[in-house]
């Protein structure tokens, strides 16, 4: 398994770094590369929002160009909000995923790259690279913010091979025996207490409540709290009674 | 078309008010509410990392309970990296956003819940809550926060296209405040019926109450009928009394 390398170009604030770190250490992805970052490395600042990803931090490789730093790549991804004028593909952060996963199958490196807070990826920037990532983002509401954009692309790689999430808790009905029981229970208990008042309307009610306690697919120990409750309720009417 | 609210669970920080904002603009959501803020209401520190998405600060309203804030919410969900030990089926944020469009196509209302900063939600927060949402990360590498789960809710629900309009559903699940209503009624009839005679056992045992109530998603007719039930018990016990 080749795992991307995510490169952040000319980053400014040492908090974002460290917050593209934690969100790559959270999707299991460790390589980090920066490209002149303003204030050198490594940053102190970057430290605290890393929140436990020291491992990233610590792999962290600087470069002085945009090429060194994706040359070993052979996969090329930049993220940008409007693609400029040039005649690459474009594609959401999950078209990428699924092309990074493929070709590190493969041994093939991907590499992505991400812009400087403000002013985004130059055209000298993206020139080299072959594919475009745009994330489909509210028109009226702007772009992400780099963390986010790291975090997004992250997410999408790891969801592109999760493991199947975990199976729903047992959820296994109570044999068709207990919910009859059940039903029984509470019948005997509303009748005591007046409940089918209507005559003509107790077969139907009846219906309704057959219904009512079966369509949950109530699990044993449902069964057993429920006619507890019945119980409860019952009982403390015979005692007063 | 009915967005779903995101609800922050006793946020501490005014600053991931402002990041959630902002990710919830970023993915044309609106409906931003707070259970009580530990720093009050309005905030200015979630102005800045808010970031332009003003719209959404200006619109949040304050709760004084999870109840409260999920009073008109048809679907119920909580973001937790852990499912407790309940029984409650667990989705990944994909399925949940599949999940939420599905509903708000049928003009349905959902709530998800996002814990605290450190610690998270509560079981009692959870109980009452139908559909965890549990985002697949590193296992070596702990949780999500506060900003990024918001952010990747937001990004899954803005990504799952709308579905086409379907037929109003036969089981449209009532409204949390309805089973809410249901749960407070059949607790103070147990309550005065004797039900809970340890006392040390009750909270947990209001919890079982909680989640046997909430897992079935009961229709209005059926939270109306229960109530019924309820109440035949209940009275017939007082007018014997």
């Amino acid at each position: 398994m080749t795992a991307p390398a995510f490169i952040l170009v000319r980053p400014q604030l040492g908090m974002n770094i460290g917050m593209a770190a934690r969100a790559m250490g959270n999707f299991a992805l460790d390589q980090l590369r920066l490209v002149e970052p303003r204030d050198g490395w490594p940053n102190p600042e970057a430290g605290p929002p890393a929140a436990g990803a020291d491992h990233v931090l610590e792999a962290v490789t600087v470069h002085d160009s945009v090429a060194a730093a994706l040359a070993d790549c052979h996969l090329t991804f930049a993220t940008t909000v409007r693609p400029r004028d040039m005649p690459k593909p474009v594609v959401t952060p999950r078209e990428a995923a699924a092309m990074m996963r493929e070709a590190a199958a493969k041994g093939l490196k991907s590499g992505i790259l991400f812009g400087p807070e403000r002013s985004g990826l130059t055209a000298d920037d993206l020139a080299p690279v072959a594919t475009i990532v745009t994330c489909p983002v509210n028109p009226g509401h702007g772009s992400l913010n780099l963390a986010q954009a790291v975090l997004l692309l992250g997410y999408e790689w790891f969801q592109a091979a999760a493991p199947a999430p975990a199976p729903a808790p047992e959820h296994a009905p109570a044999p068709h025996g207990e919910v009859a029981g059940l039903i029984a229970h509470l019948d005997q208990a509303l009748d005591a207490a007046g409940y089918y008042h209507v005559p003509d309307r107790t077969p139907a009610t009846r219906r309704t409540l057959a219904r009512l306690l079966t369509r949950p697919n109530f699990t044993q120990e449902e069964v057993r709290t429920l006619r507890g409750i019945i119980r409860a309720l019952a009982e403390a009417r015979k005692r007063r009674a």
